[in-house]
């Protein structure tokens, strides 16, 4: 009996076609991560439990996959302990291993167990697939790549500077026009928090602020006050709410209101200084500008916040990141400050589909096929050896089927050109299925073309 | 608390170091597929469990991973089911998910699934790791990866010609001096049965010819007799207790012995045919030779079969594969012929450093690091800039530490080039770490000499 044949929900085959895709933009971000002076480490598909588990909050417990106990996975259990109720805690009993959740928290494990092995500032690159039982929808998988880079050990602005210019790099070479950065710094949210006198209501003050474009002025202080911030602080942080013009403005403003919290003056002091030193370098096609409701993984970030988007494509974010002081720390490597982008594969991808950005000439089919006829096979085989060898990536048509049948396999495949006869005085007949035109040419001739 | 760092037993992180060793094979292995015609697929890293579960035998199924459902798993079952001793019914129930436990069953998932859209006679390759529960040794883990080429569709023996020069060209590529790859055909196998007239003790005597050479024929031939073939039926098979000589000379021997035997005279004719051709194309630095105690997977294979290893090396077997006339029969697709062979990363990396076979340049490092001293800070970001727009690898040591600090850090990444200092006249002073050369050269020169 034959076996339904299906994936599980939220995982994708991948065909040819759309590899060719994946691995451009893949290759994209892996070159520009090198030329930054990013290096490769690679972390197990699953690791134990207890280096995932209570690392992403509740919600991520929740969502990781975990392997069950191969063999007699009661074994240690007791009969007692065994019941349908108690399933909650004998998920923890009966396996010891999950997949990897992120590649952050690997890498923090990475960093902590081969300390001795590495050089400081270490600074690695990653691109693996990670998983999530999230529930499947348009964007979002259970099996997705996350690409990311970090630099651990050194506490200097230079990284922030470097990481910007890396999305703009990777960005341009994909032929985005112009790409968003938006940039903030946790220390001046805190300093918003210290004036509004609120710390509690930093993240009800965030999402509200976040929708003034959308509701206007007078509703956000509307919800800010129903949250429970008093208007005598609503009006401490009034520039917020008129908050446009350069970034250098924007500094500007934020000085003056954060005037008096220490904190919120050191996060002023590292945007500038990134900003300043970006302004001087220029960038290529992003836009960086400073954005204070980006408040994006707040309790994990410590400084810098990033958050990318493709301008004009309403698809939320295609990168984030940002500095954490303290990532090493539960793994019990204390004072590693790490900072770090991501980029967003699913998204990129989407964003080139709907903006047209790849390139035409992606394609893994073979160049050349040779049609097969039972009487020139040894020519065949021998052309055949000498393609390969000169790299021109071809096949043979296996069986001595009708050229019909042959022709169609090759454009259905997308071969560009067909060896149609294999002449004695060594010269063979071609057709490019793209153009049409059929050409008898020299062996040598065509062995060094390049098509 | 700092959480224990570890990882699964049976997995591995990889450094930059491992990784640049892991892709130079990958990409050698990968090349010489496009090259051949094959195109990507990638399939998900877990499959439901129906897709797997009962086609690997029952060795297999144990040493499948299984993924806990997510959330209430008990949901659905009965308390009564529930039991310390229900252990193995109930891992079917709470799980409906397992990892990928080779590429094999998966491509066949595929095919049926995307058969629509798929042009036959369909060349596929696939690198991906996948798991299995084994007990952990050395050379043997948990997680590692798989290399396949497959073409399914197309009973043509041209196909075995192709993956025999395709063994051929990925070991000459990595520089082996001599590649063993051994042939055999299900259906002599089968013929030999037909002869002995013992059809269940085929892998008796397989397993004791294999022992000739160690134990010698006196010996081999007791083995067989304990195990219940005729000494009657031996004497049939004599020549192959002598069976040496070139591929020529076994297939005629062969085809004396097996006359009597259709099925055997038909994989003669087969091997023949493949062993014919390449003589006559020649192989690069491999050796192709008959040997009939080849049976691995033999429930598998209905035609060829092949293993390479590598000349002088004692570490097994590092490829595989072979015909299966029925692979996506199981998932309900009919008459579907297929042949394909596998490249075994793990051993390939062992057989290289064994025969220091690695090329002495790989190395993931950047190329040029840029001292850091602060007030020549602007000067080295724009350096920076430079030289990755040129795609020259480089770094800006972060910080203002000392010099021997920096260079130190450099040295022990493997950096070939440090700039020293940035000068007004648009000169650079670098130190090459390599040969100790230290020289004034212009930005421009600097920037046009490829490293």
């Amino acid at each position: 009996m034959a076996t339904k044949v299906g994936i599980p929900k939220g995982t994708r085959d991948f065909s040819s076609e759309d590899l060719s895709k994946r691995h451009y933009i893949f290759d994209v971000i892996k070159n520009s991560f090198i030329n930054y002076g990013f290096q490769p480490i690679e972390t197990p598909t699953f690791e134990n439990n207890e280096t995932l588990m209570g690392k992403y909050g509740e919600e991520g417990d929740r969502l990781i996959f975990k392997i069950l106990n191969s063999g007699d996975f009661f074994d240690k259990i007791d009969e007692a302990q065994i019941t349908k109720d108690n399933a909650k805690a004998l998920s923890s009993k009966i396996t010891e291993k999950a997949l990897r959740y992120d590649l952050t928290v690997p890498f923090a494990r990475y960093v902590v167990q081969h300390q001795s092995e590495l050089v400081f500032p270490f600074k690695r690159y990653q691109m693996q697939p990670v998983w999530r039982a999230d529930r499947p929808q348009k964007g979002r998988f259970r099996e997705f790549y996350q690409c990311d880079a970090d630099v651990v050990g050194s506490d200097s602005l230079l990284q922030e500077i470097e990481l910007i210019q890396l999305y703009d790099d990777v960005f341009t070479k994909l032929g985005l026009q112009k790409t968003n950065i938006k940039i903030n710094n946790r220390k001046i949210l805190s300093g918003i928090a210290e004036i509004i006198g609120a710390k509690d209501k930093l993240i009800d003050f965030t999402v509200a602020l976040d929708k003034l474009d959308k509701i206007g002025e007078e509703k956000v202080k509307e919800e800010m006050i129903q949250k429970g911030i008093s208007e005598e602080s609503i009006l401490k942080v009034q520039p917020l709410f008129s908050f446009t013009g350069s970034n250098t403005n924007k500094i500007e403003q934020l000085s003056q209101m954060l005037s008096s919290s220490e904190e919120g003056m050191k996060g002023v002091e590292e945007l500038s200084f990134i900003v300043n030193n970006i302004q001087s370098l220029g960038l290529s096609s992003s836009l960086l500008s400073i954005d204070v409701t980006l408040a994006r993984g707040l309790n994990y970030y410590t400084g810098s916040i990033f958050e990318v988007s493709a301008d004009g494509v309403e698809l939320g974010s295609i990168g984030g990141g940002g500095r954490y002081d303290d990532l090493t720390g539960i793994f019990g490597l204390k004072n590693m400050s790490g900072v770090g982008i991501s980029f967003g594969l699913d998204r990129i991808y989407l964003v080139l589909e709907q903006l047209n950005l790849f390139p035409e000439t992606l394609t893994s089919a073979p160049k050349v096929m040779i049609v097969h006829e039972e009487q020139t096979l040894s020519e065949a085989l021998n052309l055949l050896k000498k393609l390969r060898e000169k790299n021109i990536s071809s096949e043979l048509y296996p069986d001595s089927a009708k050229m019909d049948k042959q022709f169609k396999y090759a454009e259905r495949k997308g071969i560009q050109i067909v060896v149609k006869s294999i002449l004695e005085n060594n010269e063979l007949i071609y057709k490019n299925l793209n153009t049409g035109e059929q050409k008898n040419i020299s062996l040598d001739e065509f062995l060094i073309r390049s098509y």
